[in-house]
């Protein structure tokens, strides 16, 4: 189930894949404003960070491209569906984290006071895309500065196939978004993040245009 | 009040200020294994990563120096005492519990799961210094990786003069940590961080070596 964040000015965090560019056209569908957080941190596909600003550019909507040193990040990506080890080999130790905050840094900076975060049921194996991590994120910040900021997490009950069927009503370029991690020229169809992108469609009942590698 | 923390391989982030430098002696006069964790993110008095690195250095003790991007810093420094005002003139939101989960995130890559903060009594009016806030920050350490991450933060039931008087007997070198926020030749004497330096002395019955430009 999709629920309607509060109204806001929102800061999103958008790696330009399903999930979040559908959280951002959402809040814009609601009218909210927006300012889109998208992050460099030396990840191998790094063409998310192209696909985020161009879909950004091509709304017209604002957004900053921020680089994040430091993390040591995964250099061979697992094929096959997510399984525990799959998961923690393609897992980047508090990214998301450190992400969110640099959000909420950014809206005190605009004077805004909302960040939301495209976490969804079916992220549920990585640890910060549970419903438990979200409700402690959601206490740190409301707690760590001067004035309390608001997280929102939308699709935390909702189903990836849930999500791809609102941004197909929402009219997101859903072929033109990048979920792949060996970020080539088209999707691998291999590793687990496309292995998962194909289930939504299937799931969502919705013709997937994206182009495969492996079909 | 200071607590002993308990065992384990430390990551301790340091400033070079009383406060973490001594956290760092502490550490290591338990025989527990330590990293520092010095970051570089555009403040104005960025001398202070030039002392924690020389103090580093100078005791054999490993560290990282990360340069942490897209924080607005303040470029101005406000004199006299901690205010409210004051304090958020001299805040950079969300600043501490950046670099606390880059600690953590260090940590895992090390292999430990124990990260140290030197928040103090005396620091609460600063928001990301209160006992609430750690304890919501070490809830967020605990649940945001496959494995915890233990925050410790043994300072959190001491004054400043405790703390100097730790320092004193574990022979940190105190006169050359750095609080100045102004980062000049000296310690301009007048700055908030100044202020409390000084006031820590006396509470400590401790000479107070510094050199400031304002005595």
């Amino acid at each position: 189930m999709i629920e309607v964040p509060e109204e806001g000015k929102y800061v999103v965090l958008l790696s330009g894949g399903l999930d979040s560019t559908t959280l951002l056209y959402y809040l814009r569908s609601l009218n909210y404003r927006v300012h889109a957080l998208i992050v460099s941190y030396g990840q191998m596909h790094f063409k998310e960070t192209l696909i985020a600003s161009l879909l950004c550019k091509n709304l017209n909507q604002p957004y900053t491209l921020l680089r994040v040193s430091g993390l040591k990040t995964w250099t061979k990506v697992v094929e096959g569906e997510y399984t525990p080890e799959n998961t923690k080999a393609m897992t980047v130790p508090f990214r998301n984290s450190i992400f969110l905050l640099h959000a909420a840094n950014l809206a005190v900076s605009l004077g805004w006071r909302h960040v939301a975060y495209a976490a969804h049921k079916g992220d549920a194996p990585y640890p910060d895309c549970t419903a438990e991590y979200v409700y402690a994120m959601k206490t740190l910040l409301e707690l760590a500065h001067h004035e309390p900021i608001t997280l929102e997490a939308p699709f935390l009950g909702a189903t990836k196939g849930e999500i791809v069927q609102l941004g197909a009503k929402l009219g997101v370029p859903l072929e033109r978004t990048w979920s792949c991690y060996k970020g080539g020229d088209k999707h691998c169809g291999k590793c687990p993040t496309c292995l998962e992108r194909k289930k939504a469609f299937e799931e969502a009942g919705i013709d997937d245009l994206t182009e495969y590698e492996h079909v």
